[in-house]
Order: C-alpha cells, then sequence, then structure tokens
C-alpha cells in the first residue's frame, strides 16, 4: 500500500533528522537569527538538509514546505511538510519535549503526520484511516465530560495577538485553570493523544507547526479544527483547537469566539 | 564530612521517591482534590511517604517539611524540605520533566539540594561549598551580557496575581522576549545551572518548591534571591529570582520592582 510505504518514509525522515538534532542539544550553539527574529539553530538546519536528501533521492516528484528553506515544487499534488525543530525557545532552554514534524499532504489535507521527540526516542505516528501509535503501540485520547472537567494547554500568551489572547482568556476560565499548562509546543498534541491532556488551543501557527499534529491527533480519537471548528486545511489561517473528546469540539469553539 | 553523607542521603531519598513516581507517570490516575483545588497525585503521596520512611530510620531528630504530609519537629535545627512531584501539572499532562525536590534546611538556609527528574534519570545535586554535579558531572551556569540577550523562563502567568504578573511582565518586556519559555517548574532552575537559560522569576512559591533550588543554582555559579534582591531563608515571601550570571541580579529586581 502507497500510504505505509509514504508511513515507512516518513520514518526514515524523522531518524535523519533526530540524528542531526542530538549532538547539538544542551549545547552552546552559534544561533543564528532569521528575519523574525525567531531563534532558529544550526540543528535546525541540518535536520532539514537530512530530511529533504532522502526526499529527493526516494520522492524526487513530490514538492517539499520546509520551515528552514522553504517550498520546492508547489505544485505538485503530494507535498512534504517538514519543521526540524517546533519548540525551538524550548529547545534551546535544554526541555526534552521540542519536536521533528513531517507531514504528508495529498491535495492540502494531511495524510501522515510524525511528531518525533529524539532526546527521549519518542515517536508519535498517524495516518489516515490508521490507529495513531506511539513507539509502536497504540495511543487514544480520553473522555471529557465538560469544560469544567477540562486540562488545557497552549505554549504561551506571548504568542497571541491581544484579541486571540483574549478569547483564548475565555476558554481558560471555563476549564480546570489549576490543571492548565504552558510551554510544550507540539508535545501538547502528543500528549492529547495519549490521553494525558484535553484540550489544545493556539493561534499563529504556520502549515509546518500543525500540518503533522492533524493525523495523529485524529488517529487517536480526537479532532483538530481551527477556531471556527472547521477542518485543517493548507489554507487555513492558523488559529487550531485540538480535542481529545469530539464531544466537546463545540463548546471550545464557542468559549473562544466568545460568545456568552 | 557530615555534609556528604547528607547528601548522600539526600540522593537515597530521590531514589525512593523516583521508585514511587515512575509506575505512575501517563497513567489514568484517581487523582484527589487538596482543599485548595490544586491537582494532587498518588504518586505524591506515595513518593512522600517513601521518604519519610527513610528519614525516619536514618535521621529520627531531624525536621520534616513535607509537601503532602506537612511538619514534623518543627524547631529542630535541621530540616529536610520534601516536594515529591514539583510541577503537577506538568506531570499530568505527561511531560517528563517534573522534579522531586529535596532540600536540607540548617537554621532555615537551604545547604543540600536535589533536583530529581526520575522519568529521564537525571539528577542536580547542589551543596554549600560544592560544585553542582547532573548526574555526576560539573554543571555551570553561562554568562548574560544583558537583560536584552538574556532567556526568561516562568512556569506561568496563571501562577501571579495580578500586581506580580504587571511586575514579570516589566521583566519579560527587557528580555530577549521571542526565547521566553512558559512552563517547566524546577526544570527551569535545573536548565538554568546547566546554562540553558539565564533568568527564572516567579511568585507564590512555598518552601518546599525553591529550598531544593538555591544550592543547586549557586554551587553552578548563579544566585538566587527574592524580589528584592535579598537572599532566600525560610522565612522569605515566595518572590523568588534565579539569575545563571550574578552580575545580572540588580536588573532584573530593578525590572521587576517597576522603577522606570
Amino acid at each position: 500500500m502507497r500510504l505505509d510505504a509514504d508511513v515507512a518514509l516518513a520514518c526514515r525522515l524523522a531518524d535523519a533528522a533526530g540524528a542531526a538534532i542530538r549532538p547539538r542539544f544542551r549545547t552552546a550553539l552559534d544561533s543564528m537569527r532569521k528575519n523574525d527574529a525567531s531563534p532558529v539553530t544550526i540543528a535546525d538546519r541540518e535536520a532539514e538538509e537530512a530530511m529533504r536528501m532522502v526526499l529527493s533521492a526516494e520522492r524526487p516528484d513530490d514538492g517539499i514546505i520546509g520551515e528552514e528553506y522553504g517550498v520546492e515544487r508547489p505544485s505538485a499534488h503530494r507535498q512534504w511538510v517538514l519543521d526540524p525543530i517546533d519548540g525551538t525557545a524550548g529547545f534551546l532552554a535544554g526541555r526534552p519535549i521540542f519536536g521533528t514534524l513531517i507531514a504528508l499532504l495529498v491535495d492540502g489535507w494531511p495524510v501522515v503526520g510524525i511528531i518525533d521527540q529524539p532526546i527521549a526516542g519518542e515517536r508519535w505516528v498517524g495516518a489516515a484511516g490508521k490507529e495513531t501509535t506511539m513507539n509502536g503501540a497504540p495511543v487514544r485520547t480520553r473522555r471529557c465530560e465538560s469544560l469544567a472537567a477540562a486540562t488545557l494547554a497552549t505554549t504561551g500568551p506571548h504568542y497571541f495577538d491581544d484579541h486571540d489572547g483574549e478569547h483564548f482568556l475565555a476558554l481558560a476560565a471555563q476549564t480546570d485553570h489549576r490543571r492548565m499548562v504552558m510551554g510544550g509546543d507540539c508535545y501538547n498534541y502528543a500528549m492529547l493523544a495519549t490521553g494525558q491532556l484535553d484540550i489544545v488551543a493556539e493561534a499563529g501557527l504556520k502549515l509546518h507547526d500543525w500540518a503533522a499534529l492533524v493525523p495523529v491527533v485524529e488517529g487517536a480519537g480526537g479532532i483538530m479544527t481551527d477556531w471556527n471548528a472547521d477542518p485543517l486545511h493548507a489554507g487555513s489561517d492558523g488559529h487550531v483547537i485540538a480535542v481529545g473528546d469530539a464531544a466537546r469540539l463545540e463548546d471550545v469553539a464557542e468559549a473562544l469566539a466568545c460568545r456568552h
């Protein structure tokens, strides 16, 4: 099956990225700045180069959308979306909860997704119509009876603009505030897929930040949408909801819309 | 030397706590609520029981101040301060960056401190007048030329009251905002001691949240104080600063005081 071959290839890409990243973790890096002043490391570049080398050899006709090196073959029907280090600030802070994100889009829809944590040796693999696995074992989201019982995660309030921040706070106020966690980046979505968190809400994400998360979350029984509860597609606006219990999606979208 | 024996004992306490905690990580816990509604888990209680059992056998005359089971022998000259799981919300969220905190106070001053991460198998050990180690190897904080170049961490804005939150934002605005990380609890101090972060600032901490951090940070070359840049003692008010480069302490305290 083609999808199985794509999943196997995605795993090889994650292997290649991890090999580039591990030696750079917790070293004093000559980190460079991009124009937008977001932190970027040598590890980021070397990992994306390693993945692009594998793709050029094995899938010369597929497109690539990479966080570091941009777009190749933008009109291709199949697109690989690469984020070598999602959670660069966390990586620089020495936390083993950043991730390498690899997605395959077909006509703009994510059908394969990998979240790989190369320090802890944890890998979540999702693919359309398949059960999500973590290191080969199936994982499932958990039930969530109500927003009041829900644990919410987001990477940080400083990633929201003022408007989105207010909407996020309206959601946060309805959830179990004492268990809310900040930080985490892609790791929050992996933990939601593993049944440890109920809701993740973020804004300002780029395609490479969210594409790989969708097959992982949805293959574990959860659902991911934008803040209007519409499905995520390459053209989405970067406002993202993940819920472990699909029955809570409307509650979350309503709370974020500030419809009181 | 007595201090060496105390360090060795503290390591055995961490071993005992880790053995109690590991089987509970990423399981669906029957978590109970304390009166203040903070999350608390079976792991927390079992780990503190395990540590108290060791202390009763080996140091029957020392006092104990435990996060879960309160105070024993409050008038003792030597006090062991135990926080079996610092970062309970992070633990429940499945993140391997919570920590077991163990401190020895003499006359209210922390002289031994351990930050133990039992899932990743990482242990930071600090003791007055000694170099801090991580898994046996010395660690050092890094230099930091200015606030503008500093990476700041805090567990989350929802742990500040409005007043403290404003002061924190005044500090954050002067640091390298794009590298700021949220979440992390005690792990942020371990990473500061390891040269991965420059500043941690928090408020509302209890003695068991910060006592173990002081010997770890200071034995690595950093400094910890309250928000007035005064040394931390058992009677401190829970406003905590850690800086990796002691030359930045005054800048941080000034920024937090909002003296513009």
